[in-house]
């Protein structure tokens, strides 16, 4: 494999090479927002769309990234280009965005900024492997202890680097199953968002999922959106709790790397009839149409 | 100025040139736990009890420092020792941890690390100037919008980097008065804590802060109510709202760099007559003391 | 500027003069339902609307005004009516209703009545100078600490006199920016209302206001949807929350003496452009058209 | 009976002329603070304890009095010394507080000022005669259905006329039984506090009376707990459950004109054995020789 | 009357006899599920919906009932069968399953089977009588103190039998009034349910009741929401709060037994005018149409 | 193993034959309200301080049980003999109480009852070998996903047979280990109960349980407290987090059945070094003493 190049704050680096100061706020503070979207057969997707949602969390969050949307679009491109060069036709990158607030000191006023933003801009190899056998299996959906963080504390919708709270989420998870992925609750008990995705389940023929009050608007989410109303399968935004996991025909999780990854099994219990089922795979099918990618063949021949 | 070094996971690097790879889990997930204590007169202060508590924050956070705690305080000495050669003997350092779960990578795991824990220690000089005017003139405490985490989304207590939620709150308060100190709310709209500090009030002659609940356990916390025991003012750790701060005599923060930085105004209502108030001066006293530095008198000259 | 008359239980007495007891429940136990409406071009606006409201503001706080609706609406415009004799035709009144349940005693219980219920039908002058800039400039929009009343203590759309919890929360704002204009959240942080109005966002080309469960059922807010429905904007009641306003295209506020008031910057950070949105100004202009009034003119003139 | 006066804003008004305008802003938003206290033998009781409750009252509701603590202590007792002359030595008076921030209008800024602060000071006859009969044979405590307004909306220590959720609780509370006295609960559903009084139970010796996180810091609440400690019954200020109140030995409420008032049944249960039990008693008979006025006597003779 | 048949896990026991032993897990643990149809005019009605209702509780209720929900439709069918034998054409039976996780023993894991699933299906006869006077008067609305169980606790969708906290709100309820009906509120003060039934408003010609986030998706309610399609009555499943039901035009509750049951006050006020509305009637009228039983005759003459 | 008697309202019945209607309000409504006590050496243990304890919980849930509890201790004595006979000495027996309201109907008055209450005093053999192995090795406690039941639903002090929330906490727990044993927390995330039992931790030489707000307040539990004052080990009832119980020196439940079980996993996380701690041990050894029974080694013999 070639070497790919990680782009921070107008130099390009080799990734062994691309380091941060400790004492960048994403460092000191957890103070960043990100972004991650993916090619798929080399093309970027929906990159004004991801670009134009990390404009909103750094609006959110108080950050001036010093660079226009168009303009990081235009170098998130650049970077990615150049790190396609040399990869099988097959195989396929992530596009990651970190932006802090730059680097800071420790004293009265933690937005001090003693550099402008800190602009990463990444590739990392899309390794599937991890995910790719819950695409016919299906995964085991498990609840954390922890709950997410409340709008009125840190808003999901900032997609930001603050994670501790869903990493341990997801730690508590793994007890329960290693290969178990996160449900995690808000305050309320409300169904919220895994550590990196969203959740949507089939109900009674309708696709359901948590409206964005407690969770990340994903870009996938809503992808599936789309996709199901191109389908004809009807969709609502509401509340979920448990039971409706527990009774539910269908459930799976999105998230820009896999996609879409049904899960099969919630607390222990089957969801519907334990398989993976016809209305997840239908959209699975429609979304491998759009960017005329296989997603299910490429998760399991990657590397 | 002679140069300071940092150490990080075994090395010893100029402080310009400490960085960590972007893929650190710090770094992509918030994913490390801090803690800061200082030096009064070259000596450290309380850093067994600072590292004790690193070690819990640790254990609760799930990882896995790959060093003995009794290790980590004799490193940390040898480290600050090495910094304070040459450092005038008014001056004074930060003693600064944060041990991170070690590189990761993007998977359904956040978990899976690639290397051993990050540990960083530095010790940045320990400029107090913009705190130095609050000891006389008291700062303006303000509350935020955004309330503190709940601990059950992250406890608190475990002292850690994903803190951009606070550090937002911090901005906000900003809005009101450059020079404000936040006062962040939990969800209940009870005092919580500052973005790196605890709050105290004296109320007819009673010591008041709030029990750990919902703010960190902070050394310098402790140092001051185990100062008030010796002084005998009674102390009582409790519930406070907005309307003990507003009826207070006294109020004032406590954290590791300025020990106790006293308020004289709150949401723009004076705190008592609007003036540093005696229980405050006492206690202080008594800090100094404590070090054999004047604290107040350090903060103004030191440079 | 000729005498207004204020109308009190049955009598009419010169402004200066309108006074009630001490004992009256208005004062003692803030036990008082209002509702505030005003003229356009001598017209009262939807006048039966906002007295029907008020009837249900009476129903839930258990006020029996001795009067029916009707005979409400007919003395409420037989006293406006008597208060325009006079005016300029550019000049407007609000037409502003309180009734309390009349005059009490301190006591074992504090719906006891000495007296029948207090009804107030008062038409201040529209002086809309304060609110006048606005319209081009658009206002500064300011969470306040304090909180809303929850429906559980006191439903909000019980338009009610014992408003001290949302003066307070404007005066926290104030502190932020004289000219700023407050938005409460309720106990979950999400957006409330203003101290005396509704609150819009305009986001990706739908215009989004809170369901009632936390706020004011207001005329104008309902005025402004059905106003959106006419000229063919979305429109849709759902949870907003901070992060909502901050990526907002649009925002205005909503009530009875100003209509539509735009709001051009929240916490600091400007809403979209930082300008007066192309839909506010449509539905400004919409209503304006609809009661014959250009509103905005008006403002700037009256005097 | 003569004729009392009442002081308004530096003014004496003989009671029945006493009035306020309908643009004050005690009327307009409810926006007044007030205390009550009363005389026991003509004396006023703890008035400088109770005047330093409304300062702070006042100072965390942002009213600039126009006057200090003293004078506001030396006008009461005179105001009161008026109203005593010619009361039959049996009789006693209600000392009454209200200040509000004066006259306003209607705009965009609430707190704005058309005059100083109201200032009123009135003393109603102490008519007992409604809460008489408890002294022997106890009132029936009963929960409203309403919640108290938490304090990150209102804190209730602030004590105000924005009455209307409380009043409103009663009457839900009157619908069980028209001798029922409220006991209103916390949005935890925790017991907060009456009407206008605190709630103490006795259990197992012990006596129990809510923390002030959710109800007013009341003058007779804590004679009670000075009582009891001089009487060597062990108190706590806890949080208490309807449980706690349904199996308790004793309960009993306080307040100024009535001292305190047992309560032997609650929600349809007997409260202990159903009678006033050998605890309330005695604190009551020691209250009574504090004051040096048989407190039940005088509730009986009095009229 | 004919003696009527109890199905107990495999045996038919005539009612009087019917016990199960004190170590069945619906006696030591509440830990049954049960679900409640009847007959109309000797037809089970929706006896596939109840059932499959059913098996969604057990599936969320862990427990295994060791029979398919088609055999389980078929067991009942032929048990109601049986116990229709004799009955006269205008009475009808109530069909009750319940179903505990058998017997158990007091241990470290509650889950222990010592046998199968216990199944108890019976017939008890449908004596409508205690609420047949409100189809022409209207029942007494009226709010218990106690809250509904939170679905992060106990998900009120699984149709459990451990009721106690709804025995004891309806018993709060009585003491307003012995012919109240009761309201329960969730924790936010939400309308939820009734002890056994779903709550609906008509509200300026529209028909609401509160989403299943906190309460039982009744089939009665299914059943009325389907019936208001037919009928061409707008509907809408929402957040209501007392004040919606203070200020509704209809009201009325549903459950099993008695479909639809008016009420024309609620907390002492009238609903709409007080008298059974229009809305309702078409609905009652409609229902019984669908079932072709004159569902108020019926409940007037049964015995 | 001689048979064992229960008895049911009056009756003594062989266990296996002991059986209640299923039309019992335990049956229908989960209406029933329990305690559980044992024998030491077949000495009953603090019968009395039992019985007080449902006498309170009857009280609070409205049950008349129709017989004192003086009585209530008589018949539990005799009960107790009776079964004691033939028993070898070193076992013991259950003390097991089951209180409901009776037979009872559908129908919209769940309270009526058909009989008197339903009384069950049974003494199950007291089979401890499932928790014998913790003594030694300490159990792994895990926290569930469920919450408990607020007190503003159903008060925890009420000990009752409704606990289906709590057996299914119980299956969520054994997801992650079939050994674990339930914490459950209440809908702050604070440290609850365990199914059965109370939670205790040791932290810096305290010994720490939760207050009574959220949980039951077990006999043994108040046995604990009291052993720890007699050994001078200082104690606090307080908030108890996870992050106590992950950074615990000890922890331990306690229950009727096995009195203390240590804990040394809290959900994967070794509890202090992972070994049962030395203050757990004393206490153990000190309720050894109190009732002359050595716990452990019963324990393991008993069969």
């Amino acid at each position: 494999m070639t070497k790919r190049y990680v782009y921070i704050s107008g130099e390009f680096v080799v990734e062994e090479d691309a380091k941060i100061s400790v004492n960048d706020s994403a460092v000191l503070l957890g103070y960043s927002v990100t972004d991650s979207s993916r090619t798929f057969a080399h093309r970027p997707f929906k990159i004004e769309r991801h670009v134009d949602r990390m404009y909103k969390s750094l609006k959110a969050a108080r950050i001036d990234p010093g660079m226009s949307s168009a303009e990081m679009v235009r170098v998130t491109c650049e970077v990615t280009e150049r790190n396609l060069e040399g990869l099988e036709s097959h195989q396929d990158l992530w596009i990651v965005h970190t932006v802090s607030n730059g680097q800071t000191r420790l004293g009265p006023d933690p937005s001090v900024r003693e550099s402008g933003a800190t602009i990463i801009i990444s590739n990392p190899f899309l390794d599937l492997r991890g995910w790719a056998g819950y695409y016919s299996t299906g995964c085991h959906a498990v609840t954390s202890t922890s709950r997410a963080i409340p709008a009125q504390s840190l808003d999901a919708r900032i997609k930001n680097r603050s994670r501790m709270a869903y990493t341990l989420a997801e730690a508590e998870v793994k007890l329960v199953d290693s290969n178990a992925q996160g449900v995690i609750l808000d305050v309320n008990g409300f169904v919220a968002e895994n550590k990196g995705g969203n959740i949507f389940i089939v109900s009674e023929g309708e696709l359901l999922t948590p409206t964005t009050v407690n969770c990340l608007a994903g870009i996938s989410r809503e992808t599936v959106l789309e996709l199901a109303t191109k389908l004809s399968i009807p969709t609502r935004e509401t509340t979920l709790l448990p039971y409706d996991l527990y009774t539910a025909d269908e459930m799976f999780f999105t998230s820009t790397p896999y996609c879409m990854m049904p899960a099969t099994r919630f607390n222990g219990i089957d969801v519907g009839a334990g398989e993976v089922g016809p209305i997840t795979k239908r959209l699975l099918a429609a979304w491998s149409e759009l960017v005329d990618v296989d997603i299910v063949q490429q998760a399991r021949e990657q590397r």
